[in-house]
């Protein structure tokens, strides 16, 4: 059994804040702080050069992504840890591209995040092979992989609504036709139980500065399934390298996994991911699951029923969605300033989506009921409406 | 005038070590550690998502790359911080690749850094259109620049020897014939005045954990000079997008330089760099060269004078150098093994070269006098010769 009072005690959250927005940035573990501050002082400045072999500092990609493989159902040694999710899943799509090189469709979805869009967009061109970046409905993916795809790109649980695609279904459908697929795990990692080796998927990645709260800018993990893993990684770096302190002229891959690493991993901010992972080691990934589940009903029903002018973006059968509940309000982006100067913290995507993330390991059933009586409140009393909650600063 | 006894009290270095691989990894300034204590505390702890705005994240990535431009004589909003500086070298290849699209041939030499040469590797390999990596002596670069040269891709300051290639005469040689220059500062940012802009480099890309001391793990930067800002960069991520927060399906570059960027940067890294660069604010970099070239110059005459066994891998001329000094001995790793247990911490690069980087930011008369000494005796004595000190483990 999981202790979620337990695990609410491990974060360092301001008082009085009602925090909906892990799925954006997760909060400050209050090891964390300690953390880094020993990484930095004792490590850093008192170890110096010598750390990246005494403090670990060189295998701690490897040992974070170990840890990390546990949370999505992979085995040890597939998952390893660095760069940004951007980085990684164009990794991925260049590998699922070599093994299948008589094939020129890439299938993904308008839910997926931009940035994987952008990503493929600019891979493909930079390929000059012809390759087409298909992108269908969520609902229409199933019917589109064809004989023709060579790779499928999904993000499992959309950043705007929170829907989430089977996982299963797709893989098999898409290994039937003899596709790849590749699952980016953003809104996954750490949110909701994940299993990269019983689906089959090919490929997967995350980022770690959501649910799984390493940090802002927390580097991103790559996942290679075992059949795939001879595969030469696109951006080939010498911490991808078999030898990387032989510095032989010519790159040679690095066994296994250890060919997607690329440059010198980012120390501090690993430091904070693993201080986040140690309170993963304490959860079940089903328990946190029911939990996120209840929750997220509640504030369903909590919202319905004192917010008439508020429409669920959701799905409202909970295997369907990961572990946000997405509203559309047309004055979306003012009341989730109104929300925010009253202390319940969720976010805004364009054009009208209200985003709240449910993270069990610090939200309950309190802060879940104060979130919608204060929605209901602002409603109610129109208090989105002033200038200053309608200019639009940069928002992330 | 640069007090360099001030920035000496401004780095917490562990008391009886001599450093000397600032060139790998640059000790702690003090004020990064608050610095990173009140990013993790302050800003990610008490404002959490919010910070991405209010404490200036989002924007970080340009303020602290307009503050290397002066440091690399570069203008404003032609540097950008992020990712590593194997990953920025490759966008500089991709975008020269992109300007001379008729050209097969990218120039490098055998000095250059093998991670660059690896990314080279993977990105032609990649393109599939014939392009060759030529790889020559660094004494033949000048004479192997030819028409069919699309770009010329040089480490400045070869990382064994510390050899300093002549950026200007390159770039214009290269110029001469239609090529473009890509310059990988690693060992010249913060180690020696780089003019970016008078030499008319086209590209360039560097890391700043070395002699800017950024901290382990810290982002690169890359330059683009303003003439090539409008190329479509390689690694089109969400973050390069011209209105990110728009989340538009397609990829839309950015602006400038804003384009290089990728994904979400590493926010407790660039506090550290933050610190660091304060530094570099009180640092002309003139006098920091004349004070290298002394300290190099001391150093080389009197390792000569008392061990006869160590040959001079660093060109003698100050002026042809960077700011290290390396020798060759034949059993150099156990030598420098000695030298680190004795408190002299240099680095070894196979097969046989001891390196001591020199920093006058912290590093003196006293500290180079010290290092010689300790190094004769370790070579009068053969204190080396310890199997403790000959059992190699992975070295950075």
């Amino acid at each position: 059994m999981t202790d979620f009072t337990a695990t609410r005690a491990r974060f360092d959250l301001p008082d009085g804040i009602v925090y909906l927005d892990g799925n954006s940035l997760g909060p400050l573990p209050r090891d964390a702080a300690h953390r880094i501050a020993r990484t930095v002082t004792d490590e850093w400045g008192g170890q110096l050069i010598t750390a990246w072999n005494r403090a670990g500092w060189m295998d701690q990609p490897a040992r974070l992504g170990d840890r990390i493989a546990r949370l999505v159902g992979a085995a040890p040694g597939t998952v390893v840890v660095g760069d940004t999710l951007s980085l990684k899943v164009t990794q991925c799509l260049a590998a699922a591209l070599q093994l299948r090189p008589d094939r020129r469709v890439v299938l993904s979805d308008s839910g997926n995040f931009p940035s994987d869009l952008y990503m493929a967009q600019g891979l493909l061109a930079a390929l000059g092979q012809g390759h087409e970046l298909r992108v269908v409905a969520p609902e229409d993916v199933e019917a589109a992989i064809g004989p023709e795809v060579a790779a499928l790109m999904l993000t499992e649980v959309d950043y705007r609504t929170g829907r989430k695609h089977d996982m299963a279904a797709l893989t098999a459908k898409a290994h039937d036709v003899g596709a790849l697929a590749i699952w980016d795990l953003a809104h996954s990692a750490g949110a909701l139980p994940v299993d990269l080796t019983g689906t089959g998927a090919d490929f997967a990645a995350g980022c770690t500065y959501k649910f799984l709260n390493g940090g802002p800018g927390a580097p991103a993990f790559v996942y290679v399934a075992p059949d795939h893993q001879h595969v030469a990684p696109l951006l080939s770096g010498w911490l991808g390298h078999e030898a990387p302190f032989a510095f032989d002229p010519d790159y040679r891959p690095g066994p296994g996994i250890s060919r997607m690493r690329v440059g010198t991993p980012p120390v501090l901010q690993m430091a904070a991911l693993e201080a986040a992972l140690d309170i993963f080691d304490t959860v079940d990934m089903q328990a946190l699951r029911a939990r996120s589940q209840h929750l997220g009903d509640r504030l369903i029903a909590a919202v319905e029923a004192r917010c008439p002018n508020v429409t669920l973006a959701s799905p409202r059968d909970p295997e369907a969605r990961g572990s946000q509940i997405s509203f559309r309000h047309p004055e979306g982006y003012a009341v989730m300033q109104a929300l925010i100067a009253r202390g319940v913290v969720g976010d805004f995507r364009a054009p009208d989506i209200l985003r709240f993330g449910i993270t069990p390991l610090y939200i309950g059933e309190a802060e879940i009921d104060r979130a919608a009586e204060t929605l209901a409140d602002i409603l109610d009393t129109a208090a989105w409406d002033r200038p200053e909650y309608k200019h639009r600063a940069a928002v992330t």
